[in-house]
């Protein structure tokens, strides 16, 4: 059997079962970030994410945004668990064929993004390749009682997101802003129950949460925001790379965040039974059932 | 002008001298591993190894031995630091027609050796490519008095090794054993002036210890341990991925490890004055300029 079958969260799976870890580690694989022990206050988080040259960008991108984009995926990973980045390697495939300048732009764009975040890069490895592969591994921390998980969504909960939704390959997947001072706003002045950033697409993402913390969900279409670029609304609902946070709050926590911050977060939804499963509701009140897809390496 | 022209060493010392990092960082890129703040006694090891079809393996090889070789190079960095490997987290590109044999095998060759060290695999990622590319970053402890850098040699050190070296390409290179167990024994035993793990060949890496440390050194030829698989004294010099220890101790300390531990460590050369350059010593007692040169990815 090939494992394009078995699908890429069907390969996650049948890894994952396999690893048995300490108690030193809080969370393991499964989320945005792992969450380690650390001390009396904090946890830290951990988190790796690939860009691969034909599937994340092309040659015909910007380097400078290619190498934005690297770091700024990982940043976004480690808001989406209330944390703040700290330190990252970077990992470096590329061309023996390639310009300096090439390279230079690849770097420059690690760096910006990286000091913009206050992130250290403290370390890479370099090595030959036909395509250019970029990969990047963060470190972060985390307060405990700030730590959100995909885990915790609770029934009566309000689904809200952050930014506009849909459209993201005409650009933004490049020039996303990773949504660092949102995620820390939320974790500092509300009880966040469960976050996720939107990578694979809004429908995929939030199965995560609804798995992971067992609930169903109704998603209101006539709330969900659509970007400028985006091609419709399964567009919003199912292309990747957003970047923005997707995450729940009690309903009093949900109206007092909209009351502060009206323009910057949307409710869509509300978490309900689990037996419900995922409904779509339009203008007219009609739900139905939304099948589960997005973007899958394979 | 081309990377290629610039070469490996150089493109990384091109980036590294951009890079600003905050006090935390004890050491950034340049050493086995980042060296970064942690608790009173201890600092925290963070490292990343990539390896690729084509480069580092081939569809030949064992896919059990691709995946152990992977987690074993990071152990490796841990180690010649020091420190005790903790957590890691994995990226993994494989192309979509892989059958699940082979994928399974690579993971369960990630698993068997990071049980063995007892280190966690705590996240990861997927993602399609045409060729493997195996990343693996990971996080290790130190105890403060027990770390272990390349820039500690001094004048009068003995330079030593573990095991044997050369001929790695016919094998060992896939099933190499982390020095763990040795370097932990070195830095709770000896004070470890200089220490770094062979990867891209004896002279390439000794000349990270000669360059950071600003010293030179004598090789004894006669000295220099060959492995059975090795083609001649050159292999075992310029030969890469042989992931012994190499490093220096005071005289006294040295001669007290080899009275200890005869069998499991070498002596085979001595810390001079940098003027001196790298010579090579023959039987004769006749000595020469050692060119710089080894693996290199480009």
């Amino acid at each position: 059997m090939l494992i394009s079958k078995l699908g890429e969260f069907g390969l996650i799976e049948r890894f994952r079962k396999q690893i048995k870890n300490d108690p030193s580690v809080i969370k393991g694989s499964g989320d945005d970030c792992a969450v380690l022990r650390l001390d009396k206050g904090s946890y830290q988080l951990f988190t790796c994410d690939m860009i691969v040259e034909g599937v994340d960008f092309t040659l015909k991108d910007d380097p400078y945004l290619i190498g934005r984009k690297a770091i700024a995926i990982s940043i976004s990973d480690i808001a989406s668990c209330g944390g703040i980045p700290r330190y990252c390697v970077v990992s470096l495939a590329i061309a023996k064929n390639t310009t300096v300048g090439f390279a230079d732009k690849i770097f420059k764009g690690m760096l910006d993004t990286a000091g913009a975040y206050k992130v250290n890069i403290v370390g890479g490895d370099l090595s030959a390749a036909k395509r250019i592969v970029l990969d990047v591994s963060m470190l972060g921390i985390v307060e405990k009682k700030n730590l959100a998980l995909r885990s915790r969504a609770k029934i009566g909960d309000i689904i809200l997101v952050t930014g506009a939704l849909g459209g993201s390959i005409s650009g933004k997947h490049l020039r996303f802003t990773p949504r660092l001072k949102e995620a820390r706003f939320l974790v500092n002045n509300f009880s966040v129950r469960a976050m996720i950033d939107i990578s694979d697409g809004l429908i995929q993402d939030l199965r995560h949460i609804l798995d992971q913390s067992r609930v169903g969900a109704l998603l209101y279409e006539e709330f969900i925001p659509l970007s400028e670029k985006a091609r419709g609304l399964n567009d919003a609902l199912y292309s990747g790379e957003d970047f923005e946070l997707l995450f729940t709050l009690s309903p009093k926590d949900a109206k007092a965040l909209l009351k502060r911050r009206p323009d910057e977060f949307r409710a869509i939804g509300e978490i309900v039974d689990k037996s419900c499963g995922l409904r779509l509701v339009d203008k007219k009140n009609r739900s139905n059932r939304v099948k589960f897809k997005g973007y899958r390496h394979f």
